[in-house]
């Protein structure tokens, strides 16, 4: 019998009438003649109240207690679910993370998943029973809870489905898929059929929401058909999948913008081995997370090197740039503020070419200036002014014809 | 290195002040030299609250999801009570009762412990951590979530304390102890400071609060000294412990009042074997709780049986009796309600004279009817009209000194 694992997040279980449209989602998944897991979380503001709750005791809580404590917010949630489906005749069970072994490496509040007892599911399953799972925790090999961190609940329900070779992973969350761009910025953008893990993958690390990194790559990992909802509605939302030939076709998928971005330069480094491992190395020392990197050669003893960040952490990167600067004995310094990144993303890039020609023509007929390019195999990033990022999106979008489902678009 | 475990209630723990408070009484026992293990009920009304949750989905929810849910009460408890102690300079670890292997029957909402794993908590301990467990819950073997019922976290606290062989078992509660008497009833009651296993069982049982039996047969199985005090104040308490020599001077060590209770009597039963075993299981299928039985025979064929049940019973009971009476062909059935069941208690009874007589003479001159008398090893008990129940107290309480400290009493 195949095996649906469905994910319902916070929002989608916060009061006992939304448990209960979220039960019959389960529900309709058995009658159709499948075999549910439910992954679910704390109910809307559970874990903001018990963090709340946590710091008026300890304004520096050990994680491990933290973790424990947070724990429980799930654990509410999935003995309710239980109830719920019982009332509605149908057999179901409730366990913690702890309880079906999702054991994990023991790194509190970023825990990563080690394995799980799929066996013990199936054994459920087999007894005709919806088997709904507490997200975002497991356990270390000493029994003490460990929560998964940022998207949590999203990776335990893809690692579920992977363990279980469920035949679907659907996310059930509060937009209907993943769009071609951000549909609060791009009026017309409109709702991918499918894509792909990498493409997903390069979308979630440019901040683009919905699904976070780490749940993709264990899709990836496993070849976890995912499937992104909306839990309000009945579209079919947007199927996460792998690479298939005819995607190639698609040049393009999404487009996204990452705003309040900041680039810093150090100029005529010197062009020694070494010299940019010791850059990033102290940056990532002040926790500084570093995007975009570029390195250009302009003699033979001196490099030009220059990465981007987030304005949240300008200042600590300017002034360890600083540090830097005088340690290593560069030319120059060079901050820009008021950046934005916008990027096309597409596996088909991969095979046919004129992606990066038709992006720039399209920022020049919007008379918007390139200040830089980066690329990776599926990417084409260019930082633009901030004023201008939504124009830029805008332009890039009709380029691609971004306001239209992939199979409808023109050739390029 | 001496052990001492603390159990705190719900009320005592019920916001971040009053577990800072409890923190700080781990805290003086740690300084004085011990380990502490605390044992932590869920805060205020939050089982409540949880109860309200789960009926709101299911107005018959199943046992074991009940536990799994109201489990996460004490587990919040629990982390709290360590980031509080962490926050106040003292290391501390939290345990669900599943973590420390707190094995049970799996019998869910009134499971029994059947073992626990100490050498887990003296690990800790020995590393110099209070230890706190969350009272009320266990796991089965199968690892589900079970809950021990009413008195669960004292009974936690014991079995904890047996199996470290902990120097005492300190129950904070919001009482100063255990009362020669029940205070809001006769206001000259003090508070013991000491009483036996058995004298302690038999007021539980006799519905006189505090303790309930299950913690306190837990207690004298595994010879743990209990001591019941009061969360909010210093006083020394009240000490449950195995009985000594000493204690049979006190003729009496308390006394109680159970109101609200009725007699049914089966007049002229066939004095046949098996005919008071028919008429109690008849009277247990019903759910009926039967309290003292009395059976006289009244000729060689003919005997009167009867029992006492709490009013709530009494229309069950009566209807079971009334069937009973047609089955086994007796003469008569006779119900009064309005009933009291005045109690004393000691173990001086035992090995003394006197108390029986003490007691009949001091309702007597109250001028009190008796209705009817049961005994056992350490206890009076007389029944009277329910109107004259708080004077049968005073009289009684009067007359055995309980207005007083064991030590200040004269003798009999």
């Amino acid at each position: 019998m195949a095996i649906i694992v469905q994910k319902f997040g916070g929002t989608s279980v916060a009061n006992a009438e939304k448990i209960r449209r979220a039960a019959k989602r389960a529900i309709e998944r058995m009658e159709a003649g499948y075999q549910v897991v439910v992954v679910a979380s704390a109910r809307g503001h559970q874990t903001d109240e018990l963090m709340r709750d946590a710091l008026e005791l300890n304004p520096n809580p050990s994680k491990r207690e933290l973790d424990q404590l947070l724990s429980t917010g799930e654990q509410q949630t999935v003995s309710l679910f239980a109830m719920a489906l019982d009332a509605m005749g149908h057999k179901a069970i409730s366990f913690t993370g702890g309880q079906i072994r999702m054991m994990t490496d023991g790194v509190y509040s970023k825990a990563q998943i080690v394995s799980i007892d799929s066996d013990f599911i199936r054994y459920e399953l087999d007894k005709g029973r919806v088997v709904i799972v507490t997200g975002f925790q497991g356990i270390d090999q000493y029994g003490n809870v460990t929560t998964l961190g940022r998207d949590g609940s999203d990776t335990s329900a893809v690692a579920l489905a992977g363990a279980l070779r469920a035949e679907e992973c659907e996310i059930f969350t509060d937009v209907d898929g993943i769009y071609t761009a951000d549909p609060s910025i791009y009026k017309k953008a409109v709702v991918l059929e499918e894509i792909s893990y990498d493409e997903m993958l390069e979308m979630a690390s440019l901040g683009s929401g919905v699904m976070h990194t780490r749940s993709v790559a264990f899709g990836k990992r496993d070849d976890v058909r995912i499937r992104v909802r909306n839990a309000a509605n009945d579209n079919p939302g947007t199927i996460i999948t792998r690479e298939v030939p005819q995607m190639e076709g698609v040049l393009v998928s999404s487009a996204t913008i990452q705003k309040d971005m900041a680039k810093i330069g150090l100029a005529g480094l010197p062009n020694v081995p070494g010299t940019a491992a010791k850059v990033f190395a102290r940056l990532a020392a002040a926790k500084v997370v570093v995007h975009d990197i570029m390195q250009t050669e302009i003699s033979p003893e001196k490099a030009n090197l220059s990465f981007m960040v987030s304005t949240a952490n300008l200042s600590t990167a300017t002034q360890v740039s600083e540090e830097l600067k005088a340690e290593l004995g560069c030319d120059g310094l060079f901050v820009r503020a008021g950046i934005a990144l916008v990027s096309v993303i597409g596996v088909g890039m991969r095979s046919q070419y004129g992606v990066a020609e038709k992006f720039f023509d399209a920022l020049a007929k919007a008379e918007i200036n390139i200040d830089s390019i980066t690329t990776s195999e599926i990417r084409i990033s260019c930082a633009v002014d901030k004023s201008q990022a939504e124009k830029a999106l805008e332009a890039v979008c009709l380029a691609f014809q971004l306001d239209r489902p992939a199979r409808q678009r023109a050739a390029i």
